[in-house]
Order: C-alpha cells, then sequence, then structure tokens
C-alpha cells in the first residue's frame, strides 16, 4: 500500500522503517521536501521509502500515520487540504504535550477534550483512529521487546477504522492485546497517561514499559 | 491502634471494616455524629468500631484514611482545626471527580495541580500519602479479588510517611507491589488514571480491574 508517515522523529522513523520491511511504500513527510533527517531515514530504509513535504506524503498515502508533534498535528495535517484526508484511515499517534515548565511535561489540551478529538473535528472525514500515542516508538513496532502481556488501545468514531487499526496493530507490527476505549472521546484517557508514562520512565530511568490491564 | 476512617461511603466502609479485623480501634467520621450508614457499619463491624463527627474521629486517629469525596474533602478535613492533623499519616483516597457532565466524570483539578497536593498544601504539618484512589473499594483491602499481578501506587513528600503506608498496603491489605511515584505532584497522573479506570468500568461493566506496570 501507499502509506504517509508525517513526521521524522523517533515515531515517525520506528513505523516508516517497519512499513518498508512489510513491503509498502512510505512517503516520509516533513515541514520542508528535503529534511536530512527524512532524507537519511529513506536512504536506510531502502526500497519502498521516499520523502517530501507534508501535503506530499498526505496526498500519497492510502493510510496516513500521524508522528508529528502534538502542538504542530492540526496546521501539519492541513498542508494539503482538509479534504485530502476524507475517507483516509488517520492514525494518530500524537500527544498535547507541554514541556515549557520542564518535566514531566503537562497537556496544553485535556479533561475535557483531547488532541485525538481536535484532529477528529478539524478533519470531520477523515477517519480517525488514537493509538499507540503511549508507548516507546521501538516497542510500537515490536511489542514483544517489552517482556510478557501488556496492551495497546485503540479509540474512535468509525468501527471499521478501528477495525483496520486493529489488523495493522496485530499483523503488521505484533500486538497480540488491542483493547478498544470506545469512541474518539476516550483520547482523553490515553493521553493523560502518558503523563503518568512519562513519570515512570523518570522512576526507572527507561522508557521500556508499557501498561496491562489486569481483571 | 487509633485510627480515623472520613467518610462512610464505599470506601470507608471497605477501609473501616478491615481495620477492625485487624484489632484496631476505628472511628468513622461524618458529617453528623449519628449518620446512619456510619452507625449501621459500626454495629456490623463490631469491636473497635465507633462512629462521630468528622473533627471527633480526626481528634482520635493517629492515622487518618480520607474516604470523603473530592469535592468535600479538604472542608471536611479542615474541621478540628488544621493543627489536628499535624505529623499524622493521612492517607487520601480521595478524587477530584466531577460527575455534573454525565458519565465518565471529569477532573475539577488536574494537569498543573492535583487534589493530592492541594491537600498538602491545606494541611502543611501533615504526612500525606497518596495511594488506593484508583482501585475499586473491596480490592482496595483484598487485592487478591483481582487474580495476577497488579499495582498499587504511593506518592508523597515524606519518605517515612510512604515508608509506613507501604507497610500498611503489604501487611494489613495484603498488596504484593507498591510503587513509589516520588513525591506528591504525582497525584496528577493517579487522579487523571481514575478516568481511564472508569472508561473501562463502563466498557466491561465491572469496577474488578487495575493496572500493572510491565517492564
Amino acid at each position: 500500500m501507499n502509506i504517509a508517515v508525517i513526521g521524522s522523529g523517533m515515531v515517525g522513523v520506528a513505523i516508516g522503517t517497519r512499513l518498508v520491511e512489510l513491503g509498502h511504500h512510505v512517503k516520509m513527510g516533513s515541514r520542508t521536501a528535503n529534511n536530512p533527517k527524512a532524507v537519511e531515514w529513506a536512504k536506510a530504509a531502502g526500497g519502498g521509502a521516499s520523502v517530501g513535504t507534508f501535503a506530499d506524503a498526505i496526498r500519497f498515502g492510502e493510510i496516513v500515520f500521524n508522528c508529528a508533534l502534538g502542538g504542530a498535528s492540526v496546521e501539519v495535517l492541513a498542508s494539503a487540504g482538509e479534504e485530502a484526508l476524507d475517507g483516509k484511515l488517520l492514525l494518530d499517534i500524537s500527544n498535547p504535550l507541554d514541556f515549557s515548565k520542564g518535566m514531566p511535561p503537562t497537556l496544553f489540551v485535556g479533561n475535557t477534550d483531547s488532541l485525538g478529538e481536535t484532529i477528529q473535528r478539524a478533519f470531520p472525514k477523515a477517519r480517525v483512529v488514537k493509538t499507540l500515542n503511549s508507548i516507546a516508538a521501538p516497542v510500537m513496532v515490536n511489542p514483544a521487546l517489552i517482556p510478557g502481556d501488556h496492551d495497546v488501545f485503540v479509540c474512535g468514531n468509525d468501527g471499521s477504522a478501528k477495525a483496520q487499526a486493529t489488523d495493522i496493530l496485530k499483523n503488521w507490527f505484533g500486538w497480540r492485546s488491542v483493547v478498544d476505549l470506545g469512541d474518539i472521546s476516550a483520547s482523553r484517557v490515553t493521553e493523560a497517561w502518558v503523563i503518568f508514562w512519562v513519570r515512570i520512565m523518570m522512576l526507572t530511568g527507561s522508557p521500556m514499559h508499557n501498561l496491562k490491564i489486569v481483571r
């Protein structure tokens, strides 16, 4: 498939690399068409990897992974025009993190709203699924890096989009437990969880942890 | 020991009953000295159980369990005078939940502050430990009700208070895994987690679940 990866940070690189390994054509979008990190990634990933602007990538992708910074996500996703996302599966991995007060970060939207909801409102015809946002980048595409059972969550307003996302998580990335938390408003809790996740990282010195719902 | 349980809801009843079973003298505090729910609890619990006003209970207890509603907690804890809590271990189980917009609730304080911090600021000489707030009442004092490994969290500014709280959680209530999240500001994440917990309860129809940090 033709897939857009929006953002050339650790998350975009991890997701893009795995997708190329799986044989997909992946265009990594950046603010400029020849972002050095994206170009470096494409050289290393080989085969189906290419680079372009955010708008180039969005137009290219049948599926769009939003791996941009939370504060930039709406603007970046709008760069090809709102309608460029119509009907597409938009996997939103971004987080509304505010580091301006240092560590741990705070949320710039939360409690009664979320970034997932903000993105769905901005692109009402995109099929937004919030997922993977609270997991270390290498673990997103290789959950076995953390031994034992642990969970990844999906939420969104479109059931078929969540089914497609669940299939990607299980069959492309290797997740065994995908928990559907309901509509996109559940982004409020998976985004808030990230601050908990950061606290544990600060205590343990490692991002290699995840949660499991025990019941 | 003489222990105060502040509040006669499900949490106060679960905690108070277990403490009496352990042989402690437990005074359950309510808004009135003879709250019917508290009186009923004391009759059922027997032995070391007694009732009184919030102020009566706070004065009585060497340890204070705050099982009051979040919105009432500061006022209720102040009812015996701020100094009545000086030096005491104050186990804060309350949550800043706002149900005014229906289910799931929102938080009336969060992100850059928390109820745990608010209580510590209001009673600066109390040794506040936030714990147990994200766990179903029966599970608080009997974690084996949920099979398998799962975690309870403590946070607070006083290391000896956290050590005492950890001892209570392990040796009185049966918790095997007590995770110290740091100072009282970590209440922000354990209180925010409660909304996640509620969402899972709404999906599964059961409060009998808890989280485990897998790493």
